[in-house]
């Protein structure tokens, strides 16, 4: 039987492409920006293009399915994740690097059916690295197989995380004291570029060995998570248990061993589910 | 009158691009390494091996001209910063992203005449980026001149920094809480790409508003001091005062109101100099 949703992916891929030329353009002359959730949380016109460009196409070509998208739902979109056929979209993963062109900015797309993630594509655009994963089929950038490190030992490891846009004095205690924490065990480091996507397929090429972050979106991993999987990595929540999408929570890791160390070593930060109806 | 150095930045632009070529090959193979200062400052064979490489071509060529290389010193020789021309040297700025294979890994050379710096190189050799900086001359990157964002409002910067390698519980401490107070202010957000070199070359391009940190050496700082300033930013000691090699510790700025609201919030590591005798 042919695959159903290839065709769905390999249309994605050329749209992702076409985001991304949008936005290297961009890049020349936007700098202006608003906030959103809290005054460091930053959004462009061209985040809100971009998500327009990429989802009109879409649905043009494929009128029934759904979709969550980042600025749709800051819009006032609902986000609830059925068993329909999903697109999750992030059009600019990485929008404060955006703004001050710091050199990593994603397209982020990830295809969900019955709650299941069937595809994903990471587009990072200024290092015009196309990251890809089919479920079954393994993970590519710019065609070459990613493989994860494998690493098992927490104390060999290269952590990548992000200090967020939360400006919460106690979220921010709790996300200092977790890199203590692992800093502490000791690990080898913790390293940051800015963008949920780029830094999960990092994970996925074996340059770093887990990826956690709590409080980023389903759209920030959706594309990303299946090519942490289909690289030979693993998802599981920040407790150790089972991976949630819409949890706003994640440790995306080499191996199922470092990836409960990092859950051992976590207070967890209260959110609002990606979900939540009220 | 010809510039009196200019022959020599040619001749070390040469080598800094030949011993990156050096490291990406030896990427390939190499994941060993050794430690030296804590069980996370990690050193490989390819450190030594550039090194020599590019210590015994130089003084071949300018056999008076003295050198402090990372590598030499860890081996017990001395880094006393004299008048004499001083070939300040890191074969690999980022060794703990070269044995993970975390993308940024730099080769800096600083250049010193009377103590000041008269060019710097640094070369990021995954990327293929060769940053340069002749004084009075600009800096440039890969051809193109650079120019500092010039922000001067702490509320819309984005800063580069590290957590380094020191695992001391008390110094953890205060580069957490340091981060915490900044993040307070607000700011957009902290990036950590692993070399200081190439954090600082980051500012150098706009992309990032400052660097800032403790405990590094003077051979992470030569090379890409010079590329900042020469880019319009500006170098300070963490205390808001004059920039000094020597010291271990540096903030490179866009703009020195961003320099110095950033020192007003450091709480300074306390720290043996490069050039301590005892």
């Amino acid at each position: 039987m042919a695959d159903p949703w290839q065709e769905c992916m390999d249309y994605a891929v050329g749209l992702a492409r076409k985001a991304g030329e949008i936005i290297c353009g961009a890049l020349k002359e936007e700098r202006s920006f608003m906030t959103k959730s809290s005054p460091v949380d930053l959004v462009t016109e061209t985040d809100q293009k971009v998500e327009n460009f990429i989802i009109s196409l879409i649905k043009e070509k494929y009128p029934s399915h759904s979709f969550i998208g980042e600025e749709s739902v800051a819009a006032g979109e609902g986000s609830i994740l059925t068993d329909n056929p999903t697109w999750i979209i992030d059009p600019i993963d990485g929008t404060t690097n955006f703004v001050h062109r710091f050199p990593f900015v994603a397209v982020s797309i990830g295809f969900v059916v019955n709650k299941k993630i069937e595809f994903g594509i990471v587009y990072s655009c200024i290092e015009d690295k196309m990251y890809t994963a089919r479920k079954g089929k393994g993970a590519f950038c710019n065609g070459q197989k990613l493989q994860v490190s494998g690493q098992e030992d927490i104390t060999k490891s290269l952590l990548v995380t992000e200090l967020g846009s939360n400006r919460d004095p106690e979220a921010i205690k709790i996300i200092l004291s977790n890199m203590e924490r692992l800093l502490s065990i000791p690990i080898h480091g913790i390293r940051a570029v800015g963008t949920a996507a780029v830094n999960m397929c990092l994970v996925a090429t074996g340059g770093a060995d887990a990826y956690y972050e709590m409080g980023i979106h389903c759209w920030d991993m959706a594309g990303a998570g299946i090519i942490i999987t289909e690289a030979g990595g693993v998802l599981l929540d920040v407790t150790g248990g089972p991976f949630d999408l819409m949890s706003r929570r994640i440790i995306a890791a080499s191996s199922r061993a470092i990836g409960e160390r990092i859950a051992k070593a976590l207070q967890v930060i209260p959110l609002r589910r990606d979900d939540a109806t009220n």
